[in-house]
């Protein structure tokens, strides 16, 4: 892919255009689990600005392996660490689009393709960033010696899927190697209306579960032989529901149950079921953990079927735990950062759905800035070529607040 | 077949026997559609004794073709009609029969077989009471012109499936040639721990819906966003239950509305769905019609579902309606008929599913009464032979007081 992009295939570039690197990126169809030239790209552009780079292919039974890369620039701490994805999701019907969704074509000031808002848009704007901070600490020559710390990228090609063989085991590989993270800036979309308007200094935790309600299966003309498991499950449901879970706190807001699909698939009409089915996810705050949670919607449970619903219920194993990076100064650099190039300073939310900050959370202190979200996942997503450059000043102006603080 | 069975190849037999005539249908595989040589059997056998045979193969689009049977002893009314069905369904694995499904073994007295019960020891028992009658009016030779009135046997191959090439079409083939049935007795198993114990003089309607309940999908981290159509969806299915349709009258049980399937097919844990549904059958009695029902149907939905919730419901075309023959004359002697043979009077009832007598009662009053039906449907279903023997007297008993009644 680099020919496309000449000004990039040189040993150093004079000065890194995160909207070319964007591009390249799109030009590389890795709808997950597929890699589709975007690492393989990366990896000599990080190596010619001295970065040292690790292409990892994690593999696990029964899902596809997949391609991550982490790379550093500087040898000292601490190291602040810039986490994304290079994998999309599919373009779905490609008929549909405006322009091909793997072309990255610049139309109006917008970059048209899948992934320029989630997120090869902000992959560009951090490693132009930090391949701009490479350069003024002594780049492929100095290798990081004279810098105030390191920068590094985690990046993975399992966001998009199942996510197992991605942020969460690099991690542990890096861990296993002792390499240390101070502090990490995820690049998703997290701008709501405008850039700079919302970072993500925390998330939601979610739990799922499903509920079954046992019946005896019968004819419905003799109802009284059999055990109807649908009332049964419709009383449960809505003993699960009548109270909300709580109210929120300063940083998160009320914990949410959502009933996502009801089934049974009973094709008669004469037939009464033997069982009834309920699935549900909960995203919740840090007033609860998956373990007091599940208590609460088993107690719950419980009140609503008295003696008269015979029921189960089990919960997916893959929870995640809420969490929060608390207001202090590495969130208050962020946000200078942010003002500083925007001229607003953001909200600082913990809403919406996990992210891959889920994993990182348990290694370092995280924050989620990148793109405004709107056309994630849509035909004909886009984002401002502007908006790429903005994001650009805004990492760079975090790498530069971030070693003045932390920095040796 | 009719080799198996010596005894009723010959020309006109001495004296019909119900249980050969039930073992050499059981040993017709005729599971539905298949006529399985159960009628080809029956044909030469009732035109011996004189009655005018049609066969009708009845076809539809979309569904097999399937054969019926029409048969008149007489030319004189009033035409007495025994209606029936020689289809069955499938035996499921014969190796866990303790005899084969279609040898019609007869073991320490019970005659084994798919169908012994439902209902080919029932069609057995009519047919020797009708060859017995023909036989004493004159048999083949004069062709019933010197019975007091006929005697007919209708009986269909499509009672077990979707019933739709099968009795209610018979009914309108015979309607279009001016073929008149006063009154008729459906041998459906009907009795209940003994033979006698229980005649079906009506049976209640039946009316299915599919209810949806119309949402927005979305993500689950962002529920303002999208619209769960899930509690609203349990919101009317209580709204829908809450309160009985009725408490039914002298002749009905109350009405009945069951929840048969409430269904999504979400496969996602973080998606919300766009749409749910629940399909319901009612089974109703002669307070409602399929209309009045309907009707309060969607008033309990609206009021329900008020103005937040949006729905839709769809009744389906085939609804039936309940009927009743009320007690008189006809169903006097049928009951008289049992009580001489069996010692007890039978309960007037109408629970249960539907049958055929649905569709048999918009041409004459139609009764229901034939074996004790709890092997039905079941692997090893078997019926005493002597209670075969038993009910062909009472077929037998029901056409002497018939003519006695109503002959001229």
């Amino acid at each position: 892919m680099a020919d496309l992009n000449p000004v990039l295939t040189g040993r150093q570039p004079a000065s890194a255009d995160p909207v070319d690197i964007a591009r390249a990126l799109i030009r590389c169809p890795s709808v997950t689990p597929e890699e589709g030239g975007a690492l393989a790209y990366l990896e000599p552009l990080l190596r010619a600005a001295g970065f040292v780079v690790h292409r990892v292919t994690l593999t696990s039974p029964d899902t596809p392996d997949v391609e991550n890369l982490y790379a550093r620039f500087g040898t000292k701490g601490p190291n602040l660490c810039f986490a994304g994805h290079t994998d999309v999701v599919p373009p779905g019907d490609a008929a549909r689009w405006r322009f091909p969704p793997f072309e990255g074509v610049i139309h109006g000031g917008l970059l048209y393709g899948r992934g320029a808002v989630d997120m090869k848009g902000g992959v560009g704007a951090f490693i132009a960033a930090g391949l701009d901070f490479a350069m003024r600490h002594g780049g492929p020559d100095g290798e990081g010696a004279q810098a105030p710390g390191s920068i590094s990228f985690l990046i993975t090609g399992d966001e998009e899927g199942v996510a197992i063989n991605g942020t969460e085991k690099l991690l542990r590989w890096l861990a296993d190697r002792d390499e240390r993270i101070e502090h990490c800036v995820l690049g998703e979309p997290s701008s709501r209306a405008v850039l700079g308007d919302m970072v993500k200094i925390g998330r939601r935790g979610s739990l799922s579960g499903t509920l079954t309600v046992h019946g005896k299966q019968g004819h419905v003309g003799y109802p009284h032989l059999a055990e109807n498991p649908i009332p049964g499950l419709v009383r449960l449901l809505a003993g699960l529901q009548a109270d909300v879970l709580d109210r929120g706190n300063d940083h998160f807001q009320a914990s949410n149950l959502e009933v996502v699909s009801v089934d049974v698939a009973n094709p008669a009409f004469n037939v009464i079921p033997a069982e009834a089915t309920a699935r549900f996810n909960i995203r919740f705050n840090d007033l609860w953990t998956p373990e007091t949670l599940a208590a609460e919607i088993e107690q719950r449970l419980r009140t609503a079927a008295g003696n008269e619903v015979r029921w189960s219920v089990a919960f997916e194993a893959r929870s995640s735990d809420s969490f929060l990076t608390a207001p202090g100064p590495f969130v208050e650099l962020v946000v200078d950062a942010i003002a500083d190039s925007t001229g607003q300073r953001p909200e600082l939310s913990t809403t919406g759905g996990t992210s891959d900050a889920r994993f990182i959370k348990d290694y370092c202190p995280v924050i989620e800035f990148g793109l405004v979200g709107s056309s994630m996942h849509a035909v004909d997503e886009s984002t401002p070529v502007d908006e790429i450059q903005a994001l650009t000043r805004v990492y760079a102006g975090i790498i530069a607040r971030y070693f003045a603080t932390f920095g040796r």
